[in-house]
């Protein structure tokens, strides 16, 4: 994960934002929880990270797309997209990495904060990307299970994460019940066991 | 469903609030989803349902106990608790109410607007309360599926339920993707069969 951080970074540095990257993105997702999405605004961010006005509109050029960076290639929001060996233990890895982002506080109020805006208007559209661009991540770990006669080529991924990240997001932001021990495991058995009858 | 949503007004009536009841909900909800539970407020609750304010306050002492009163009762949020004959038919009915209820605009917004207050205050235990009391309606779906000898005694149905509307929310209000022709039917299908297997 460092590593791809690490790269992430340098490429925002070389190609798609400034050196402070990670501030100005951690200063988004702050006021974005705080203010939600009507409340954010550039300005704010810029007084919030220390970085010019000017130096944030020079990358992007109104909220929406730096609020996209942000939950894109922000540090905080960051998974790692595991290789275990096995289908089981990547998805249990994946599963307990989704449990730790949704149920922290800073990283839960961001997930929650993403849906406010309904399904129309930009903060909608940037959520959506947001898990498009999960998906995408997670592709190679569905690819190499196929690979290994783990799972069917026929399988739908999409599918399968929707069951993995939906009981998560259920049990731990819906619900707010304990998940308990094992309950990722479970998940992820329950659904393994399923796609293979 | 028609019975039950009869019965309960009719219980409101008698027992716990106005014959305007649903007129009230319908008004604390719509409001909840324009202005957030920060911005609702019962004098706003008695303008938009045409109920005076006392009558409310008589009932509800604060907009804590109104909102969970609109959440448990409004015949907008209202399910069906299936009884087709089989756990199959009786889960794919109950995914086929959460997905109307998720994708339709105002009650998707109902949806929306109960995370919005994270993991503490008054919000989060209405919410909370919502989720648990409509799980305790779903256990005789479970019971019965057990006495039919289709379910094991021992299967959780929370955990089948979390992976279920999991799924559904997952796939409607974050990805926001199209959810597609045997969406449901593939979700219960796989849910089923892992705890089968």
């Amino acid at each position: 994960m460092r590593e791809r951080t690490t790269s992430n970074l340098r490429a925002q540095a070389a190609n798609r934002g400034p050196r402070a990257a990670e501030r100005i993105y951690e200063a988004t997702l702050e006021l974005l929880t705080e203010h939600g999405y009507q409340g954010l605004t550039v300005e704010a961010v810029a007084e919030r990270s220390g970085v010019n006005k000017t130096t944030i509109y020079r990358w992007w050029p109104s909220k929406a797309p730096l609020l996209r960076s942000a939950l894109l290639h922000s540090r905080v929001l960051d998974v790692e997209i595991p290789d275990t060996g096995t289908l089981r233990g990547d998805l249990i890895a994946l599963a307990g990495q989704m449990m730790r982002l949704v149920g922290d506080q800073r990283t839960g109020a961001v997930a929650r904060a993403m849906l406010s805006d309904g399904a129309q208007g930009e903060l909608a559209t940037v959520a959506r990307d947001f898990f498009a661009d999960r998906l995408e991540r997670e592709r190679p770990l569905f690819a190499r299970a196929v690979a290994r006669g783990e799972l069917a080529a026929t399988a739908d991924p999409v599918l399968l994460i929707d069951l993995i990240a939906g009981a998560v997001w259920m049990r731990v932001l819906l619900r707010q019940s304990p998940a308990g021990e094992g309950f990722v495991e479970s998940v992820v058995d329950v659904v393994l066991a399923g796609l293979r009858a």
